[in-house]
């Protein structure tokens, strides 16, 4: 038998939202950014209750089909131990299906959480980052959100097949502080699952090769010379195979990077993100908004918090 | 008609070897290695004298289809000059055709040559590194080896389309000092022409995935993180589809890596190259040493120099 968390055990979870892809770095890159949800778990002598304020209040199930649940239960079994009940509040700010890294970060605090309980009741040491994202990759099936919403800062994420499983990694990079972010966020959603769908099976080669030239240059970019993140964010791989079902998300790019700011899909659309050492131009600015996106400037975040 | 050189000016050239792809970064990664060519050109009234001292004496043509009298001549005629005459001679270290970079150094050292020609006569102003990656990128068709030869260190580079031509660029990393290369030489040459031959045009998406993912990790290696060297040299998209013509090369590839050290063929090879933070196994030295290739401990170098 597993050992039972002590009732009453309370942990604080922060977990950020991300982009991934950046571009060229297809399930690979990632950017952490300053948009949080946060999750207080009690340890209770029965029952899982879930109460969810803001983003996805009323939407997501209150019971142990919630994400964040589904995390957190994986976490404890993972931890091998067992909680007698679970009382969870989760006060949401990261919006839903928009391509911001929303279910990365619910199960990254779910599992978050599971570290920080074991932890503060002394039953179990904590996850370290590493196993936080292989936990979260294996929910994902790819790491890049997950590291992101992990170890903050923009990540560099890769997978490996060990013994027939999926081994999830990433590094950090260090940001030059010249780069800012800004966010285009439409009022719609969009399914990841579905858009997914739209890419191919085979790529040209030289498309593969232009891209892995690019995602390389976006580690330069990103931390030595934001002036090759133009050059770095262009993409053949993803984004024009699902520029069909994002036709706004599709113009607003191309209107961004017309004028030389390395925009790209975030994630899998339908929000865009805006990587740049300069302002955005207000020609941009109305475009997007003429379309319905409301235009963020956004901070990279630090790494999830467990308190 | 272009202003005519001055009778009598000298430059001399340094040029590195180098290596291309570094495993993942097919057509985008290089480095380069303290393996020189040097070259002196001096210009003459009238005809075109070459002189080959070391690699390639004997083998080359010693007229204007010499490979650095055409670069050279190239360079002449893009930087808007003319020489009566030209007397160049090459004292050359790069072995040929062994996946060490020696055309790209050859081009390299004649469009450098050109560029100091120009700068020492005060007819024009020299090319800038940008110049010299561009204009031996048209000879080379990529610029990989071609940047690492004029900037030196690691290098990304990439290719864009600019109104219907290729325009080449590069960047160069800080590479970390605990990183160490072995290159891993044999006696027979091959033909990059050939090998590039059995890649095919289409590639499975997974695979695209895998080498962008990892070159963007071989940036984070190269520069802040050796421990990651063996990930991010991981290929899918060109070493197994020409390893049925380079048996010997593949086998070192696969002892080293099973071993734990970051090796991979260099550039089309035959060679391996190895990049790693502690010593190469006696056994792997062994192995190749068995099969005929000469084991070569290098260190990175810096880009060409005129003088």
């Amino acid at each position: 038998m597993f050992p039972v968390l002590p009732d009453g055990v309370v942990t604080d979870v922060r977990v950020p939202a991300s982009s991934a892809n950046l571009g060229s770095g297809f399930d690979s890159l990632g950017i952490a950014l300053d948009v949080y949800d946060d999750l207080r778990v009690r340890v209770t002598p029965s029952g899982v209750r879930v109460a969810v304020d803001g983003e996805g209040a009323g939407s997501v199930p209150l019971d142990d089909t919630h994400l964040v649940v589904r995390a957190l239960l994986r976490g404890l079994e993972a931890g091998g131990v067992q909680a007698p009940g679970l009382d969870i509040v989760c006060r949401n700010a990261i919006p839903h299906s928009r391509g911001l890294g929303s279910s990365a970060a619910a199960v990254v605090s779910g599992l978050a959480a599971a570290s920080g309980l074991m932890a503060k009741s002394g039953v179990r040491q904590g996850f370290s980052a590493d196993q936080l994202i292989q936990l979260a990759g294996e929910f994902e099936g790819h790491p890049d959100n997950a590291a992101a919403s992990v170890l903050g800062s923009a990540i560099v994420s890769w997978t490996e097949e060990v013994d027939g499983a999926p081994a999830y990694h990433a590094r950090p990079l260090v940001v030059h502080p010249s780069i800012s972010v800004t966010a285009f966020v439409p009022q719609h959603e969009s399914s990841t699952a579905l858009t997914r769908g739209l890419l191919p099976d085979a790529v040209p080669r030289l498309d593969a090769v232009h891209n892995l030239s690019r995602s390389a240059l976006a580690v330069v970019a990103l931390t030595a010379d934001p002036s090759c993140l133009l050059a770095a964010t262009a993409d053949r791989l993803h984004q024009h195979y699902r520029a069909p079902v994002l036709p706004d998300t599709t113009g607003i790019v191309a209107e961004l990077r017309t004028r030389g700011i390395a925009a790209f899909v975030s994630g899998a659309g339908p929000s865009v993100l805006a990587l740049h050492d300069r302002r955005i131009p207000d020609e941009s600015v109305a475009f997007a908004s003429g379309l319905g996106f409301d235009v963020r400037p956004l901070r990279v975040a630090g790494g999830v918090s467990i308190t």
